[in-house]
């Protein structure tokens, strides 16, 4: 690589204003991120930034794009070395409480604070917001029809009620971190998982 | 009564103003609501508004502990009429249900929508939300414990989990009629409670 090759520099000054972008919006939301507060917070001119996004609104599309490559990579991407079925299953619901942990002492999830904001805004950033959690239920549907393929779960599963009640025990979570009590937050959403994925399990005697 | 009794009509008065500030909290969100916003939607004066509430934070904790009154008359006090435990537990559940679909045109529950606009502002409006939140999921945990001493549910059931497990899949469902799907949230929503209660349930060979 050749690091005086201009589209590549453009590339990385690209993805190094993103990081700082995506850093804004996780501490205050979306809506505090314009053109003008990053370019302040990047130590850059209003029209150097503008030069890599040339809206608000695409800034703010690309930190949504940002945001979802992040947790594929906290969340799926380690699950892979485990086993294909119930164990990557568990893998990915264990990485995401980890992940959740995390972001719990900021505004939690940049894709699910967004889905808040801009909730009653409809246009392109929500509908971007809504592609991103459409697209994560989908993958929780499909690992839990892959647990199902493999026999570790029974064959009437019904998946997208699976990843359904997943994402209401990770929204409880993230709300009892934040906002009630950390403490037994942990103990509550791994029992309410572990209870949701025994129940499907198939037994010995099946 | 007498209509003409000044401190009556005061806390007339009060009343209406507070829920034309309701409405606007519902539609908008407590942000958007101010002394003077409100003294326009109402047709008062500023001042008019300031002499029933001190300040800005004053009625917004007003508005929070009004949206409080009309979640438990509208979830808890019309399940009061069945039976105590189960029965009275699902009539709870299904009352929330019902309440958040209606909500859900709007911005959904004032008190959650508050929670997330406040979750990173200390302050009493915040400490008012959780207060809320908390006697809620306390609610919840106590009619799930008198459904155990009843007999309707297996002794070694953990309360304060299913009320966890309960305000997941109201998050989740809230978020589905919100964001993704309307159709199917209903469904989803009602064989969740479902799964929980059964596995709580007294076998008749217990």
């Amino acid at each position: 690589m050749n690091s005086t090759n201009p589209s590549n520099k453009g590339a990385v000054t690209r993805e190094l204003i993103l990081a700082r972008a995506l850093e804004m919006a996780d501490a205050k939301g979306l809506d505090a991120l314009t053109i003008g507060t990053l370019a302040d917070a990047a130590g850059m001119s209003k029209s150097g930034v503008f030069a890599h996004f040339g809206s608000r609104e695409d800034l703010q599309l690309a930190v949504l794009d940002a945001a979802a490559r992040v947790f594929t990579d906290e969340v799926f991407v380690p699950a892979m070395r485990e086993r294909r079925g119930l164990p990557r299953l568990r893998a990915v619901l264990q990485a995401w409480i980890k992940r959740t942990l995390r972001y719990g002492e900021n505004r939690g999830c940049p894709i699910g604070a967004a889905a808040l904001e801009f909730d009653d805004r409809p246009g392109a950033v929500r509908d971007r917001v809504l592609q991103h959690i459409r697209h994560l239920l989908k993958e929780i549907t499909r690992a839990v029809n892959i647990a199902v393929e493999q026999g570790h779960l029974r064959a009437d599963t019904d998946a997208e009620q699976i990843a359904f009640e997943v994402h209401g025990l990770m929204l409880a979570f993230q709300f009892e971190v934040k906002l009630v009590a950390k403490e037994r937050a942990v103990a509550h959403v791994e029992v309410g998982v572990e209870r949701l994925l025994e129940a499907l399990m198939v037994s010995p005697t099946d």
